[in-house]
């Protein structure tokens, strides 16, 4: 927004309109928090960065921003995936990890109060002690915070059964901008009760819109009884994917809803064995893990029945796992064969989400495309779900690796569009998937949602360019 | 909008532009179709109906009405609580019951497609023809369609385990307005699979927005398996309503999630048993209905535990009912409550919802705020959800009863903001809870949702002066 030279100026006249606030210009530091872990998106130099602590403290920011047209970037732990926490040039960074107090836990309602930047498995943790569970549970958990899983909508392994995040938020309290005069001003949307229909769902248009319309202050959540006992899990070893994608859509058509149902090709298996030597899978060109947490005898038909559906569908083996250390050695394996990848090269990742029935041709699609591009894909994927995460990677600084990388990454966009699925299931838009969104939503839908951005947004402030920005039909 | 006297003239120019529409202008059917159940609601007169039969009927009709300037109040069956559907003066109703065509039935995929004039337990019929279950059952649900329900974010008995119609809608058609110019277009909204976060939520946003931001013309909704067993039923008999109250609270607050779990109060179990002769519930205070739907033993220690929890919160007894032909009569006498009341007059329905530790309280305020009035309340619940529906009934023609009734049912709604509950939980504000939820919502709030108004809808044709509208401080 404003011309690189003039940033020294802009960032005194932020120092001046917040006084007692920790705002930072060191460039180095700057450029940590200028982005997330999109490596392949682009990022803008900022003008200054602050680390809020409270929601007065974050108000005062968006006024001061609102007055000097800085635009406003919010980011939590930085662990998003498309580029939706980047700094744009000349903005403030509003750094909203250390705003991390859980304020209340209600037991007797079963609901949190939450600042944005708790980490997701704090918040876990805080809540157990009281007999209870949150249940979204992306494989950042250990690391992402619960605005920035607010802001994409973050799903998880066991949305399937439980839902994803938009389900849990109850009420959120936000800085918004809109209608204009109101940069800077707190509000509270949304209830603490269970059901409610007083006026527009504020709440879940702000849930998933990734920083766009307003910076999230704090967050109300619905929490759920804690589970009793340790979930089974069922392993089936399949020796080719789209046996694996029948195995999928056999469970879903057949009314079973495990807790989880995660998907991980051989180059997955592969890049963990090699770093985590967990002894998990070998030979195998796909692994199906569920898990199954129905209480008594109802879960053992549950474990059973899914085992014979991954057998009906060509597993060449299927079985129920007995040792609860083998299963958390499974499900560990899931969690760590994202990192295990990005060892290997940038990653550029995918969040396609088809209609169940369509896994196993869009694993279908996935491997031809790789194949045409001489890109090295590796799935993994919320099989049940029909969210799948092609991880496509790349040699370091090989630049025409990376072109047939884009490339092969605008085609699976088009494979989910075509199959009637969506190009991103919980990773958000960010900067990365906005051609794709483009492509996915009729121009009518865009205007609505540029028609809301403008009403809540009419400056344009928050995280510009973003989701639905940058679009050149309107 | 138009003056009376001109109400010809607009039927004609609307019969021009819409030459093959049934357009209604008798006076006797214009007035059966210009109100919905909400009996204390005020009724505008409307120029003419239109019974659409497609959804390009209806956007020719949206796009004519915008031409003439002639606001449109959508209706499915009529069965609405809060005068949502009822007509404006000058307005075209555009009843949609018509359009009852379940389009699609994807059992691979757990998906419905469907018209909103579909009836509630009709497509609850055609689903479980499939083995699937669609859960949002409000007491309305022989009647209801799905596009009133979608418009009131409707719920139900078991919402308490399974959510709210929100929690179904994946993606919606709708006839919108926003941005200017499009009025009349058709957009479609939301998606087909589980998970998806490309662009802001606006299929939440149109789900609870009353008719207000368009006109729903279809409708996708997830699915569930069916049920495989017949659910438990427990039953408590208690000699006061506060300690049914406690119960209740106790219920949640040892982390049991029932599938239902319902109170009525003497008068309710007074009024059915008057009328149908069940045998239930004589002499009780306060009757508490749970529905266990948990399978195997799991299901068994879940009932058992809700027993004991009810004796310890001090029931005269209770019992887990052994027998499916006494359990469902129970759940009978819930669904007669309301019509065996509007039996002995008019009835002006509550739908507060507070938090669950707060049933206790809002029962007490409840008889407190009746016996003050002299109002007969009588009070059914969702009690598990906090969501209460005291109805207050009043002789006919007595205009004094009607006043008190009127100055009671304010009360009541300020006392549900006192308890930091809602207005409505699941009804809707259309026209009578207009002032409740000015009450409730903070100007902020207020301003952001009549800036989604009308960037959505900049003519304000649709359902105009319901929900947010008629707000005096914007």
């Amino acid at each position: 927004m404003c011309p690189i030279s003039s940033y020294d100026d802009q960032a005194k006249a932020l120092a001046a309109a917040l006084p007692e606030a920790r705002l930072i210009t060191d460039p180095d530091v700057l450029a940590s928090l200028g982005h997330d872990d999109a490596e392949w998106a682009p990022v803008g130099t900022p003008v200054a960065a602050l680390r809020a602590r409270s929601s007065d403290e974050v108000a005062r920011a968006v006024a001061a921003c609102a007055d000097l047209r800085i635009p406003v970037v919010p980011r939590g732990a930085g662990t998003g995936l498309s580029g939706g926490a980047n700094a744009v040039d000349g903005c403030l960074v509003l750094d909203l990890s250390g705003m991390n107090s859980v304020v209340e836990i209600d037991t007797d309602n079963m609901v949190a109060v939450v600042q944005p930047g708790v980490v997701n498995d704090d918040l876990k943790r805080a809540v157990a002690e009281h007999g209870l569970w949150y249940p979204p549970d992306p494989a950042s958990a250990p690391w992402s915070t619960i605005g920035g899983n607010v802001a994409t909508n973050a799903g998880g392994l066991c949305c399937l059964k439980y839902g994803v995040t938009r389900d849990y938020v109850l009420g959120l309290q936000a800085v918004g901008g809109g209608p204009a005069g109101a940069y800077g001003t707190r509000v509270d949307l949304g209830r603490r009760t269970t059901k409610g229909v007083a006026g527009y769902d504020l709440t879940g248009l702000f849930v998933g819109s990734e920083g766009t319309l307003g910076v999230v202050t704090e967050v109300t959540l619905r929490l759920r009884p804690a589970r009793r006992d340790a979930p089974r899990t069922v392993v089936g070893a399949f020796d080719d994917l789209v046996s694996a994608g029948r195995a999928v859509a056999g469970v879903t058509s057949r009314g079973l809803v495990p807790a989880a149902l995660e998907l991980l090709d051989r180059a997955c298996l592969e890049a963990v064995e090699e770093w985590k030597h967990l002894g998990i899978g070998p030979g195998a060109e796909a692994l199906l893990l569920a898990s199954v947490d129905t209480p008594g005898p109802s879960g053992d038909d549950e474990a059973a029945a899914i085992a014979t559906i991954f057998r009906d569908a060509g597993a060449a083996w299927a079985e129920q796992s007995t040792d609860p250390v083998e299963a958390e050695a499974l499900f560990e394996a899931r969690r760590l064969a994202y990192p295990a990848l990005e060892r290997l090269g940038p990653v550029l990742t995918e969040d396609v989400c088809v209609p169940r029935s369509s896994v196993p041709a869009m694993l279908a699609r996935t491997e031809e495309i790789g194949r045409r591009h001489g890109v090295r894909i590796a799935t993994i994927a919320h099989a049940g779900d029909g969210n799948l995460h092609p991880l496509l990677i790349t040699p370091p600084g090989d630049d025409a690796a990376r072109a047939a990388a884009q490339a092969a990454f605008d085609e699976l966009l088009q494979a989910a569009i075509d199959l009637r699925g969506t190009v991103t299931g919980e990773h958000g838009v960010g900067l990365l998937k906005r051609g794709g969104m483009q492509r996915e939503l009729p121009l009518g839908v865009r205007a609505m949602q540029h028609a809301v951005k403008q009403a809540l947004d009419p400056l344009n402030l928050f995280n510009p360019g973003k989701v639905i920005g940058d679009d050149p039909d309107l």
